[in-house]
């Protein structure tokens, strides 16, 4: 059984992360997402177990306490985490796991796990940035300029990625995640098993 | 303009380079593939400057002399070689570049450009490599033994290699190369110039 690979996506908010991540998981069905745990509380149309699980500050403070986030972080008051637990189960069964989280998160996971395969997400330009998340209509304005600033660190924090995914259109960026999840499958580290019969 | 990239094939012979990288090359008319120098003489429906390069002995040894080749070696008593001039033009133009060749030649060419990704062609299994090169009738059997014994060591350089490509059809290897090909075309490294606008 080849062990599957662990996968993040992760880039600034309003570049389009979750269409990718949509599109690439329609095209690949066997590919797991993985569902995070947070303590704020379900907002309407959100499904336990899909969108997060909602656990309590208590409950996320003993998953910190156990060490038991692959990363976790707090955002405007509430608290963010990735259980370690179930991912390397479906590791362990071959299944391959897709990450999408915070530029913050995704380099704990990269310091915890050097198996991972980091994307970083960039807009074709950083202006469009800003155009989207002002195009959204979900950020006060008053909030747009800090948003901004966050991702001008993300976006400095690329360089310590694997890769760098543009997205211009949805589907050539997933074009691109994809060829990388395909290549990664390939490396030659993992797969010495077909030279050994040669020995 | 963003410099080519420079891959090359390897892989013992009968394993199916040759079909994979035509199929590659008809999906992407836009790669280059370099084309060799040799010693040896022309055969029948061979094409001067595609099949080879046919140079002579002194030629060869003046190339050899300017170090102008990328990589050599001397098989059955001829020379073969790939000049390096006509390749860093095509990457100094942004074009990318396929080598297709003998994995003694694709070690020296590591050597000299670690900038180049090395992916090494396996059969499903090893024994497949004899029933091919038995099947194509090319070989006389004296001489079998000695190619299998050639491939066991291609075999063991393989770990050296950034991927490794399984011929067990040829349009998923040619799918697995050109998953490769994309993936190292999205090196963060590479891609750097798109985070500029943001510092």
């Amino acid at each position: 059984m080849v062990r599957g690979k662990l996968y993040v996506l992760s880039g600034p908010s309003g570049v389009g992360k979750s269409t990718a991540v949509h599109e690439v998981m329609r095209r690949h069905p066997t590919l797991r997402f993985s569902v995070s745990v947070t303590t704020r509380e379900m907002r309407p149309g959100e499904v336990e177990g899909e969108s997060y699980y909602f656990i309590s500050r208590q409950r996320f403070q003993e998953l910190l306490d156990n060490d038991a986030l692959l990363e976790h972080a707090e955002y405007v008051g509430n608290c963010y985490g990735t259980p370690e637990e179930p991912i390397d189960r479906m590791l362990e069964q071959g299944i391959d796991v897709l990450l999408d989280i915070e530029p913050c998160g995704a380099l704990q996971v990269q310091k915890r796990r050097p198996d991972a395969t980091l994307i970083f997400m960039a807009a074709p330009s950083f202006s469009e940035i800003e155009r989207r998340l002002r195009g959204r209509g979900d950020t006060p304005p008053d909030k747009i300029e800090a948003r901004l600033e966050r991702a001008r660190w993300e976006y400095q924090q690329a360089e310590k990625y694997d890769y760098i995914v543009v997205n211009d259109d949805v589907d050539h960026a997933a074009a691109e995640i994809e060829a990388i999840m395909l290549a990664e499958k390939c490396r030659a580290c993992l797969r010495l098993h077909y030279l050994k019969e040669a020995k």
